[in-house]
């Protein structure tokens, strides 16, 4: 008997898909996942999406309500150490809730995949506060100014980056990223050395942002390393992000800034503007610029 | 019989003792550790101090050296998040190793409490990447430019602080904390709304910075919330450090900014820098500006 398929009349974003997470019946907390081959950057799988995909399975597990205490869908708070890169294949996200607040709640994960010799290996470990931005985010007060920016037709979009760089980004596909021209000198070997790259980023299939993709568009855009002047990927061994606000739909602005590089280690802020003009995301990274290995 | 007392001919800093662990004997991993009466501010222990004690007993279990790997003593990346505040007693610290790796090694820690019931609650739940500043802190280059400070005798020193302020803060006593008189309105009830303060900071007992103790001073001064014109202490969700390099002797200084408050909570960003003008250590953290319980 031929299985009948169903037409799917609301198709999956390549996000939601990407960061997709099911709960494995029988296992308190834990959720399957699957790395997708679109998600590639450099050595492995995106930064961002391991991200999102942890973070999903967090606001699945801290998002639920009960009689006692409202839903935390939202992560405001997500630290993540990157211990091995991903791998495009299966992963077991392992979710643990460390407090149940009235404001906030607290959860754990780790993702982990197979190690191809029988056991597994850990990707990343993730710490979380997670709270309920539709409850908070409407008074906000900054002095903070979104970044001037090019319009988006006078920007800089992947499919003008050099072969070398897109041959590793699979990411670059799913984006619709214009970098403003004047960080970009990196792209025709004059990195500016100022430490800044600046541009807009959507979704190449359309799918508005919200607190969950704000997890991957603080690292999305190539590495700010790039513009000063260190070629090869920056892999991130710990990221940071604070989601203030749930974004409005449209383009977002994205500012990647680096300022001091030790020891073969630099950082790398990120903040997300809305289509609003509202600082919705901050994150930071300590990356390796230098050595292949660590 | 009368028990030998050992005159101790080294003394102890304040620091060293109040950040001290011991490990339990048979229990691999576990440290005992006291919370000390004189590291209080607001409702309960100092976040830096108790991030301190954490990041002393990691420094423990990732610093040892063995044949296959170096020992990485030094925090280059720690996240805490902070469950419930610690307060003045005894505290377990139980520490895992996640990864042992050739250039850093990655740790998770808990500090625990007696909760007075005959169970036990978690203060906070910590994420680090260690590693070895005396191998890699030579190198540097910013584009970072030190603050400009009026020199610590021409800035408002904790004894002219408010007694509010001070009745609540026996954290201050092991400080010497000199506040720049530009960024201290909040002290006379005009705070200027810059979201601004900064300092010159050293131990009272004249210990010297290094690495650990960097993490207590990016969250030893006044909230930046007070100089926002939000009074009441900011209890801190999450709090990130990087330490970037060994700190030289004498001075710090620390620059507290946030840009953003948005449904109560806001962005404290610090960046702590030596006497030699090198940018040491950069954090930020989630705090709670407007509510008192969370």
């Amino acid at each position: 008997m031929a299985a009948v398929r169903v037409r799917q009349t609301v198709p999956v974003s390549e996000f939601d898909d990407g960061s997709a997470v099911s709960a494995r019946a029988g296992e308190v907390g834990v959720y399957d996942a699957g790395l997708g081959e679109g998600w590639r950057i450099g050595g492995g799988v995106n930064g961002g999406l391991l991200l999102s995909v942890v973070g999903r399975a967090l606001s699945e597990e801290l998002g639920r309500e009960d009689g006692e205490r409202p839903g935390h869908p939202h992560p405001l708070a997500i630290s993540a150490y990157y211990l091995t890169p991903g791998v495009p294949g299966p992963a077991t996200v392992r979710t643990s809730v460390l407090r149940h607040g009235r404001a906030v709640s607290n959860g754990q994960a780790s993702l982990v995949q197979e190690d191809g010799a029988g056991g597994e290996v850990e990707r990343l470990r993730v710490l979380a506060t997670y709270g309920d931005l539709a409850t908070m985010d409407q008074d906000a007060t900054t002095t903070a100014v979104p970044p001037e920016l090019p319009p988006p037709d006078r920007c800089v979009s992947a499919e003008q980056a050099p072969p070398q760089f897109l041959k590793h980004a699979s990411l670059l596909e799913r984006l619709d990223l214009r970098l403003d021209p004047a960080t970009t000198g990196w792209a025709v070997g004059k990195p500016s050395g100022n430490g800044v790259i600046r541009g807009w980023l959507r979704m190449a299939d359309g799918r508005e942002p919200d607190p969950l993709l704000l997890l991957l568009a603080v690292d999305a855009l190539p590495p700010v390393a790039f513009e000063l002047g260190l070629p090869g990927w920056a892999p991130t061994l710990e990221l940071t992000a604070h989601v203030r606000a749930r974004p409005a739909p449209g383009w977002l602005r994205v500012v990647l800034t680096s300022r001091t590089m030790s020891g073969g280690y630099l950082e790398e802020d990120a903040e997300v503007w809305d289509s609003e003009g509202r600082l919705v995301a901050l994150s930071r990274q300590l990356a390796r610029a230098a050595t292949p290995r660590r």
